[in-house]
């Protein structure tokens, strides 16, 4: 039922053409998300600030470049993670000022660069190995307007060089910490600042790293209680989920 | 907004009060649960032919007595999986009929016995340390309105007991599995028979048996089409689902 | 012993040749399966509509050409699961209505198209990955005589997407759902449908969902009482169970 | 090293009596946090609110009333969280409004009851089994300043009970979400509020729920971008993330 | 169909009142279990030398006793594994020889002290925590009839120990051997010996032994050809087969 | 220390250059292994009847030709497992009779076949899938003295199959039963011989078969008393106990 | 053979009774560990410092005590882990001086101070709840003969604690630390100091702790180069291992 | 602030221009890290003999390559761990005496080959397919100063083969032991000597092997008192330890 069908109900109502309890009858048999429900989804994107992402891994090229169009006739921006290069050309081929990130996979097209973050976001990672996760969530905190600043190489073995950083991770709203192997770093990080700590478990190790498990373990039991925990390798819902924090 | 609301606004919109619009605009509004969703829960409780179980784990004896109070004042029958003696003493209070079977903790209260399942539901296990989920499956099945063949001690190591009765296994039109330690019966008895087999693992068993998770994975890989499985130990969501389906 | 020397020993009987103890004393040593034990595979086949499928996985391509070859001998229809192109190449030499199915690897020969299922199955999945898995379990469905009504992409996160499709759920007589990451799709439908649901863990996701453990262990603890689940990406089985309870 | 020998060193250079480069290498091996690092921590008390939170577990009642006499001293209030009956009894000796609550264990002395926290928490639960999760979030968010909605018995197989709640769970500017079993119930909330959401995976369940495994790992593969997780039970480190949230 | 009713057959084809025809079409449908299946129950009695053992574990007193009384109707020995000191007590009022080993938990009743096995047969164990496995192994293979060799304490960390003892590990026909921790003996005892080891990795130890699991998973991975493993604790099982191998 | 060592020694106390107790000293000194324990090693190669296998995986064809050309300088009889086309081919070059099985991967060069098992060796696998594992151990017993019975494609689902095959099981003295998925075929074979049945889990199945888990942890909680387990995928293990059984 | 024998095959050798070949083949089957293997236990005993510990666990009261009185009649200390009041009650009958810690388990009889490691055994540990294991390492660590410097609480999210202790953990020879939960302490201690690190998991936790299993692997996986792993709770292992390092 | 800042506050304060206390205030609020704490960087580069290791690993040849070049310029020996042929030859364009290790991935500039060592390292392994985590071990153990004694394919289902080794075994300091498979050797070995043995738990075998997590289990539970494990192919790591340890 679509508003046009509501509105003849009312109209019969009005006319006294239907009694009031047939129409309640009827009413109470509407598919409540003809109601408005959609207006939902449409609070959703006003407040998100961009309304979808494509997550690239299982869809092919002409799949994403497909779904791509579609979004971008609809919003500036767009962001695909988990893409390749053949995505990234196909959406060139409309959207010329595409970028394409090899290390994390992104695809990123950002017109609307405007800042709604209160604060910065800390983008924090252990090592060099780490990059790929962590480059995924600065891309995507930056689209989602956000001004970032990366802290790379500052693992716990190396303590001075993550204190020497005390200062810039102190001036962030909200931190987003990736490390794999012991994932030990979201703790020391959320014992240095008072800020919420969006901990990323990364699959980079080897043995009975088990594919980040060992990292992820750490993170969920860590003694500092400003963490919380996201998925193996999840850059991009760890930087969305700084994103919310942050414009509030 | 309950019903008396709904009323009132299509009368003003009858009377002329309210115009379509700001009605339409009011109604897209309405949570649409109030708008007769709960009928849904009606005509589950209609077709299921119960309209609840208690969980009594977890719970205090005061806590289930509550409950099942509420809930004999509107059905006849009354089921409490993982209960207590001291439950089923509370419960005797105002229901004089309870049964408690210690083996499985079933309560139950059954006073309405109509058959409404259209043919038979087996209930097999393979051994007698599985009877205890096994009982806990015919129960509810029984008050679910089901004609239950139960048959145990039929393990896959005496095969020709099981092949014993291969016939009372032909007769049913779905059949409950229970099985611990290697949990092959399933697969087995989803062999001999060509009805639906729900599976159930039992935590039968000890050391590499990991409190059924042996069982619970050799029948998720059945080799026999016929199989799913539920939780290990879950009796009752077997017997629920084969009475679902033997209403069929 | 085959059917002849069994007649040639009741003639014996018949003809006082051998009198009845040494009769009986034969009979007992018989290999019993050549007693028309065979014939339960001929019911079975005659039940389940359909001899036999063919997993297609770890066979080569000209072994499934053989299968197939003789397993149209003697039915109109065929499937193979977790098949290749190159193996239905092969067997469209000589079935030329051969179908292939490249996202799931579905090989379909499907002449005989006579609906024996008495209602609907609804094939739901909840994102665009678990599509092959859905593929599969359709494809089957509708080879063993079912209408199938398909439902794609209302993950629970779109919770109104679901709800939308609340009435194309409630006509089904049975239900199969596919879902990966936390695997939640099952509960939530259960939870609308009075009717059974086969819950199908497929291996969509990364990090932490350990290759659908994640979708498998979140569907064997579903709240819904009507959820059985099958094994990870197994949607042949749901599909086949489906039809089984909706011959019923 | 303390204030006072840095002092006598100062006044050594300004008097002429160690000179700069001396002066130089004497602070050089100074243990740094001597120079004023211990005012982080005094920082950290400002903005946290509260000093220190003392768990209970693996403590004696001697224990923890001697720490939580100790931490009253400077703090009018006080959380111990997986307390005992004889814990709250001893410190209520020395502050007799303490408050017990044996569901959870937390022991609460909350003089303070000043709100800091801008918007409001929902703190949400499954089944009334995870209440005692939920009791720890809740009673931690209040004592650390915020209004806390709870909104309870909400579970994804009854959906419609959920969305009725959806204003409630619009309201909030950061929601904590407990569920055992099949975890599911963030991704749903997730998908209808577009705040952060915690997640809290609960122990609650049996067989391949694994103890809280089966909800943790939902948890983490939850296709609502908006959730991140904590440690299995761990309802007091999502209040704490969720008020520091709260304050921003 | 017993016995009776196929003689019943056999005559009315005798006598001409049942065609060969219509007898074949009976006996066709015939249960072939009937037709002297038990034989084989039989069989394996006569052959395994003993005719049930019987699990005490998840079983009451009453009932253990109650299957004991039956089975020493017809056979001289009986073993009770996982058995409790009460189970002994009353098999004591009907079988006074009864004795009861508290560290196993085995009762056993053994009039018939007949050697059957052909050789002796080893029984070791690393470290003084695994003797109770050890002894279940121990009372099982002598009251199947063998000559047990004891030898305890000779971990794979005091080499030396182990191979003091060495013809007499050469002496045996085959080997049990348990150990839990590592689980490293069966390994280096398989080196030593040229017969069967039957590998038993017991539950002792703590932290990642994880119940046995690691020595579970290490004598898996035995770098021996001759060793085959049962389950954890399984001292019964062991010595089983250790017996049919002692019997050829 | 060798002989000759110890030769001069002992010449040196017959003539007494050296006296009792400073030869003792010296003696006690030696390594052991010295005198003559490399006997030991003979005495296995006599009794085994084959010195060695080369298992391939992980070494280079120039490897395992190198090997392979040496052993076969004093063994007739040379078995190499999961070896490569090329490895055959280079082995060929020497010894022109070697055979290669791409299935298993196993090269043998079987120029003894002199039979030394006292009985047969039945070798039974569920499905056509799990013929590679049975390859290799039936290809192991042949080599090492033995009469194989292969019995296949009898799995647990179609039970009559097997059931079929009862005579020729019972006709061995000692079976290996290979099964993957759920691995419930060694417990119904075990229930129906009364011989030793080694169990081997083959990595066949997907989803929570987990690479022959499920297989593995069915086969050690098996309710047969007669089974005993071996390495997934190991079919030359079993086969090498299957062997050294069926020599006593 | 003893001593007795070889001397008198050798006076044989020396007095022409036997022959120099007769005597070698004699020599050459005699068990080799009675030549003065045991020679190796002395030197063990030697080196170590003492000569044996008792591991309480599983043992009775009246064992332990057994096998305490034994050995102290050769050693002048005594260590028991995981010991109870009763064993050490005993004890202290025939050795007052026993003392007992119920924290950690341990008894401990310590006659013999004397120092004879060369360098301070740091002994940290990251929370109060570690402490049981810390004093398992501390109290073995004395009695081995170590200067022990115990540094407690010092976790990893208050960073700052840790690094107070910089000098006195530069000071260390060798260090052990204990950490439960994330197990991250290890790490940064290992940064900061340039000796070995001995890293012990403890069960210190709750859910995703997994009794140790996450702080285990987050040790495993550390990113500092100087860390080994002992088992969860292993305090005992951690200062055996660091007694032997500070000897050298 | 770096040495003239602080210079400069201490002249300041020398010439009367900052009093004490604003001194003090200032020196508070240095990021401590520029005190002078770099300097415990240049203390741990002198004392371990190496600057630092590049782990090949997820770096590009490029990236390696560049890394190699600058820590070349400032020491004499270089090592690249699971490094390639492509970065050996690009490091051979600036380094032309670099060797490359393709077994290990090992790429190593040796130039400075001063023993710093005491005494011996045994670098120990099982089988030939654990030669590449050996030889890893090896080549890190030589670089960094130490005599290293290899003694391969020692596995304990030959233990004579390993008693063989015992006097070499003894003459070392520490023991490096690498095993696959079930990983006993640790065990054995750490029985035989008295020194710390470091146990590497290799990825070589097959099945329930799971990657090395069986060798693993075992190694951590090692009843031998002086062993402690690294990571599963962690060569590198047992390596530095034992070096560690050998300059004590």
């Amino acid at each position: 039922m679509d508003p046009q069908q509501l509105e003849q109900l009312l109209e019969r109502v009005r006319g006294g053409h239907t009694d009031v309890h047939s129409a309640m009858r009827e009413l109470r048999h509407l598919p409540f998300e003809d109601l408005g429900f959609a207006k939902v989804d449409h609070h959703r994107a006003m407040r998100h600030g961009m309304p979808e992402v494509i997550l690239g891994q299982g869809k092919t090229a002409d799949q994403v470049a497909g779904i791509a169009s579609a979004l971008l006739a609809k919003s500036r921006n767009l962001l695909v993670t988990r893409g390749t290069q053949d995505m990234a050309d196909q959406i060139g081929e409309f959207a010329p000022e595409v970028e394409y990130f090899p290390g994390s996979g992104v695809i990123r097209v950002w017109r609307d660069k405007t800042i709604v973050g209160k604060g910065k976001i800390a983008a924090v990672c252990a090592g060099t190995s780490d990059l790929p996760v962590l480059q995924e969530a600065q891309l995507t905190a930056e689209i989602m307007g956000n001004q970032v600043d990366t802290i790379c190489d500052v693992g716990v073995a190396g303590i001075h060089r993550l204190l020497h950083q005390r200062d810039r991770l102190m001036d962030a709203r909200v931190a987003i910490v990736c490390a794999g192997m012991e994932g030990a770093l979201p703790s020391v990080v959320g014992g240095l600042v008072s800020c919420p700590v969006i901990a990323v478990p990364t699959s980079v190790g080897y043995g009975a790293s088990f594919n980040g498990l060992a990292a992820l373990l750490g993170m969920l039991n860590s003694c500092a209680s400003n963490v919380t925990v996201v998925n193996i390798d999840n850059g991009f819902g760890a930087a969305y989920v700084a994103s919310l924090i942050n414009r509030l």
